[in-house]
């Protein structure tokens, strides 16, 4: 538990103030922590990263990171999504010249990681490149809710909500991180409201920010189970890897993005 | 051999009219298309397409199609591609609902699919939104390569090009098939030209629609060998499915895309 503590403060230490400066400084935490999310996922499929398939998995996911403001002046109708599937191409060209080792299944995976690991840490990008408070908005409701479905948990938990994935995990639990984080979140805004949306709209974010949240959570899970694997990494003591830190954030930020384009932009 | 012959000509009596009006007809046929090379996918894989993940695949496909001209208005910074985003999300979702049944690996095989197929349509679209006589100029490179590679190969054809996975291909045949379809370009250019490219631009169009035309040939075989079928469908008779007769044609009008955003603005 101490380890734990420890862990979080100097994480939050480095992180903090990188969010805060936003810029290159983020970025290339991005691009770091991106290239060890994709090393943990290489290692679960007992995969080399050293090796075309694993270069080509970590520039596709690194072209993600430019999708928000490109540091390379790319040909109009050119985005970060042409490189992405440029790359993909190159994957699954790679089964033809590794035609005995690298299988199309493998490339489905090498695409599927990037996606999920560049889009995730875009989005966080995105929440960024609102403000530095819409960023610290969104973290407290994710992260509020960890914490109010473990308590909940821990105090009410009675059902089981996926018992074959995470056994520890109850209906209760789930259904308290989402009140927790609403609640948490009609505290915050009296002192500083980083959304100019309406109550309803608030409402909506803030169970959709939980309840996206905890599906990422339960996605990490599934796949963890799948592999065979208690932590995704070790990066961070006390905490597990990358994917483990990030499972929430990626589903949620990714969330937060489509609801802020659809309702945001007044 | 006749069958197939007569097949062709039912195929282009039906393509060539809609590919000339491009519009609603040309889309939906790509619809109709996509689903069926969605379907024979799943056939490939023993998966079946009448599940949750069939009918997610076949939307996540379907959205690249209206990626070029959207039909419906979306929201600013919403594009085809977190539409694609949001449906992998789903189909990752889907690994928690259906643990037992679903893995990652599955949800990575959809979305690689999706992209592939909705890509390769959307590509086809994207040369037709140009110019009817752009499409037909990369549809004759693209035709040309195959049948210039099939007459140098029978004559010339010395060297295996990938013997274990395409035993009939040989390195002669794949550079009659470039030779052949440059001097075809050449040809045709003088009477109607619908590129503005320099020379030197234009020898580099031809020559890269006729690599990857290839390449897609020999992505489309490792696959089918891996699954180990020999067609992927029967809904050409003598010709085979759906990614049977697109497969170059998915890599060749990708590559053109790009290309064409690069240089081709002027």
């Amino acid at each position: 538990m101490e380890k734990r503590v420890i862990t979080a403060l100097i994480a939050l230490g480095i992180f903090l103030p990188l969010l805060y400066e936003g810029g290159i400084g983020l970025r290339t935490l991005f691009l770091l922590l991106s290239t060890v999310g994709i090393y943990e996922f290489f290692q679960m499929k007992k995969m080399n990263i050293f090796s075309v398939e694993g270069v080509l998995t970590i520039l596709a996911t690194l072209s993600f990171l430019f999708s928000q403001r490109p540091l390379v002046a790319l040909p109009r109708g050119i985005d970060y999504f042409f490189i992405y599937f440029l790359i993909v191409m190159l994957l699954m060209a790679l089964t033809v010249y590794k035609s005995d080792q690298f299988s199309f299944e493998d490339a489905a995976f090498c695409s599927l990681i990037s996606l999920y690991v560049g889009g995730g840490f875009s989005g966080i990008l995105f929440v960024r490149s609102i403000s530095f408070g819409m960023a610290i908005f969104v973290f407290l409701i994710i992260w509020g809710t960890d914490s109010f479905a473990y308590i909940f948990g821990r105090k009410f938990g009675k059902h089981k909500l996926a018992p074959e994935i995470s056994p520890n995990k109850t209906i209760e639990g789930s259904i308290g991180g989402v009140i927790g984080s609403l609640g948490l979140g009609l505290l915050v805004v009296p002192f500083y409201n980083p959304v100019n949306f309406s109550v309803l709209e608030f409402v909506f974010l803030i169970v959709s920010l939980s309840v996206f949240g905890q599906l990422g959570d339960l996605v990490e899970s599934a796949y963890k189970r799948q592999f065979n694997v208690k932590d995704s990494g070790k990066l961070f003591p006390g905490h597990g890897g990358v994917l483990d830190r990030f499972d929430s954030t990626f589903f949620a930020m990714f969330m937060f993005q489509i609801l802020y384009k659809f309702f945001g932009n007044n």
